[in-house]
C-alpha cells in the first residue's frame, strides 16, 4: 500500500489504537474479540471464523487467529498482525495469555462458551466481561466508512430509479417479482449482496411493518411500500419509499403527507449533542398529534454500517443485548454517526406508509445519503 | 388446515412434544428458547425477534412472544400458542415463570444477557443451562423438511445446468459476473435467497477453499470451482462442482479424479449407525493415500437444513459452541439426517477441486439430493 502524504492513515491500526485506549482505561492487559463484525472492523478480515487477542501494549503483542480455509485470505486482509491458524480460534488465543487481566465480549460469548474458555485459561489469567466497546467505536464513522455507505446508498437510489423508470412497479406483477427485480438491479449495479431481505408490500400488506413479499399481485389503488438496501465494502444502506399505483385516494395522500412531515421533523431534530430520545419525540410527536400514535409501534431508526442494524439505537427500538451497552455512547447524537430515520403509520386492512433515509450526522445537522424523492410517487 | 387421514400431523406441535420429552427428562418445568432458528423450527415463526417459553406440562401453558412489527405475522404463523407482544421478548416471558425450574439455551444466551435474565427472575425460579437440545432434534429431518431441502437442491441443480447450457461459464467473464448470473438463476427458479455467498473461484483462486468472487476473468485452462446453494421454506442446499475451461491438463484430470474417488468413498461409507469419524476417514484416506492429506485441511461435511451449517458436524470441522453439544446426537449417523459430503484438494498457486453433495441418510445409505453430474465437465 502506498502511503503518500495525502493518504488517510490505514483505518485498522487506528481503530485498534482506539480500542486499546478503552481497554487500558478498563485496567485490562488484553482483550479477546470474538464477534466477527467487530473483528472485521478492527482488522479487515471478512472470513467466517476468527478471533483477535488485542494486547494493551501494542499490535506487536496482539495475535489474530483463523482456520485453514482462510490462510491465504488472512495473509492478504490482515498483513499487519501475527496470525495463528487454528479451528478453535478463541481457545487457541487463550493459551497465550498467562498472568493477564483479560477482557472478553460478554454480550457476544455464550454462557456455554464462557465455561469452556474459563476452563482452559492459562495460569493466573482473569477474565472480565466488557460490553459494547467495539460497537461504541463503530457507531462513529470515519471518512472511508461514510464513503462506502454513500456508495451503497447511491446504488440503492439508482436501482429504485431504474425500477420506476422501467415501469416495473405495475399492476399484475407479484410482490415477489418486483422485489427480485429490485434485488437484481442492486446486485448488477455493484452491490455485494442485498442489505437484508427486501420488504415489498402492496395494498393491505403495506400495513404490515415487516411484510415478506409474496404472491399478491400489485393492483390499481395500492400503496406499495418498499424497504431495501445495498452493500458496499460491507456497509449496508437502508431506504424505504412508499408509492401508489394510479390516482391516490385522499386518505393515501393524507397518510403519506403525515409520515413525510414526521420524517422531516426527525431529520430536522438531529444535531450533534441532541439526545436520541428527543429526535424520536420530534418525529413521533407529529404522528401522535395527528391521532395516529398507536399506529407507529416501532422505533424511529437505528445506526447503519457493517450491520444494517447497529448502534446507536433510538430508545424505543428493541436493542439487542450489548448493542446499547454502557460504553456504546448511544444516548446522544455524535457527529459522524450514521443513522436511519424511518417513521411509519400502519392502518390494518387498508395500508401503511413508511419513509426512511440513511444518513450521516453532520456538524450542522442530518445529511441524508439516500436521495430518492420523498414525495408520494404516483405510478 | 384440513387434516385428512393421509395428512401428516402438523410438524410444530410434534416437535414441541419431542422437546418437551427432553426437558422433562432434564427435570425442568419449562424451557426458554431464544435462538430464532430453533423458534422457527418449533413454531413456524420467521420474524427477527421472538422468544418461546415451552412448558413441560403442555402447549396450553406455553407462551410465544414477539414485537409490534410482527403482530399479524405471529397470528398467521403461530396460531396455536398464546402470544404476547413485547419488544424484550425473553425478559417478558421470564415474568411468567414463578417458582419453576427453568431451562435456557446456554450456547445461545450471552454472558451479559444471562446476567439481565438472572436479575429479573420471578421469585423462586431457578435457571439451568441446556446445550443443543433443539439442534439435536433438528439434525434428524421429517418428510416435510426433506421435501423442502430436495426442492432447494433441485433449484440449485437446474440453475447450474442452465448456467452451463447458456455458455455462461466462459473465458472473459469475471468470477463476480458468473456468480451473480448463477444467483439470479436460483432466485428466478424460486429460491427465497441464496443459501450463502456463492463461491466462484477460477484458476489459481480455486485453490482457496473459501474464495470470494472478484474481478479475475475466467480464462482457458482454468479450473472453476463453484460452491452455491438455494433456499426453499428456509431449507438450505449446498453443492460444489468444479469444471474446467478447455481441454484439461493431465494434473487437472488426475486431481478431479482423486477428489471424485474420495467423495464417492465418503458417500459410500454413510449408513445409519456409522460414526461420523469413520465416514471422514473413508474419504480422507483416499486423499491421504495419494499423498495429498495436507492439501485437504477442512472437514468432510456438515448437516444442512434451516441453517446451511448445522448439526451433525463431522469431527474435524470447527463446530460452533453448542452445535455438537452433549445432546446433539452428533457422533453417529442417524437415518433422516441430511448432510453434505465435500472433500477437496487445493494446490496453492495452481488450482483446487472440491466436489460436494447435499443428501439424506437413508436406511440403506446416502441418497444425494443434489444430482448435477459429478464428472469433470469440460466447457
Amino acid at each position: 500500500m502506498s502511503l503518500s502524504p495525502e493518504s488517510p492513515s490505514p483505518p485498522h491500526p487506528r481503530r485498534r489504537a482506539a480500542l486499546r485506549a478503552l481497554i487500558a482505561d478498563a485496567g485490562l492487559d488484553a482483550m479477546l474479540i470474538t464477534d466477527l463484525i467487530n473483528i472485521r472492523y478492527l482488522t479487515g478480515f471478512t472470513g467466517s471464523n476468527a478471533a483477535l487477542l488485542l494486547a494493551t501494549s501494542g499490535d506487536e503483542s496482539s495475535v489474530f487467529c483463523t482456520d485453514f480455509r482462510y490462510t491465504g485470505q488472512a495473509r492478504e486482509e490482515v498483513p499487519d498482525l501475527v496470525t495463528v491458524i487454528d479451528r478453535a480460534s478463541d481457545l487457541a488465543l487463550l493459551s497465550r495469555t498467562p498472568g493477564t487481566r483479560l477482557g472478553f465480549e460478554s454480550h457476544v460469548v455464550s454462557v456455554a462458551r464462557y465455561a469452556e474458555l474459563a476452563a482452559s485459561l492459562a495460569g493466573g489469567t482473569e477474565l472480565t466481561g466488557q460490553q459494547g466497546l467495539v460497537e461504541g467505536l463503530r457507531a462513529v464513522k470515519d471518512a472511508g466508512e461514510v464513503a462506502s455507505l454513500r456508495a451503497a446508498c447511491e446504488i440503492a437510489d439508482a436501482a429504485l430509479a431504474g425500477l420506476i423508470q422501467a415501469g416495473a412497479i405495475r399492476a399484475g406483477r407479484t410482490e415477489r417479482e418486483v422485489a427480485l427485480d429490485l434485488d437484481e438491479r442492486m446486485r448488477r449495479l455493484g452491490s455485494q449482496d442485498i442489505s437484508f431481505p427486501t420488504i415489498l408490500a402492496a395494498g393491505e400488506n403495506s400495513a404490515i411493518p415487516h411484510h415478506q413479499p409474496g404472491d399478491r399481485k400489485l393492483a390499481a389503488g395500492d400503496l406499495v411500500k418498499i424497504d431495501f438496501g445495498a452493500v458496499v465494502d460491507g456497509y449496508h444502506s437502508d431506504t424505504t419509499r412508499t408509492v401508489v399505483l394510479g390516482a391516490p385516494a385522499s386518505w393515501q395522500v393524507d397518510l403519506h403527507e403525515l409520515v413525510a412531515r414526521a420524517q422531516q421533523a426527525g431529520r430536522g431534530a438531529i444535531h450533534p449533542g441532541v439526545a436520541l430520545a428527543d429526535v424520536d419525540d420530534a418525529a413521533r410527536g407529529v404522528i401522535v398529534t395527528a391521532g395516529f400514535g398507536e399506529r407507529f409501534g416501532h422505533g424511529l431508526g437505528h445506526g447503519v454500517g457493517l450491520q444494517v442494524h447497529e448502534a446507536p439505537w433510538f430508545p424505543s427500538v428493541g436493542a439487542p443485548s450489548g448493542g446499547a451497552g454502557p460504553n456504546s455512547r448511544a444516548g446522544r447524537m455524535i457527529a459522524d454517526m450514521t443513522v436511519t430515520v424511518e417513521p411509519g403509520v400502519y392502518l390494518p386492512g387498508r395500508g401503511g406508509v413508511r419513509i426512511e433515509d440513511s444518513g450521516v450526522v453532520g456538524p450542522d445537522g442530518y445529511l441524508p445519503l439516500t436521495l430518492a424523492p420523498r414525495d408520494l410517487v404516483v405510478l
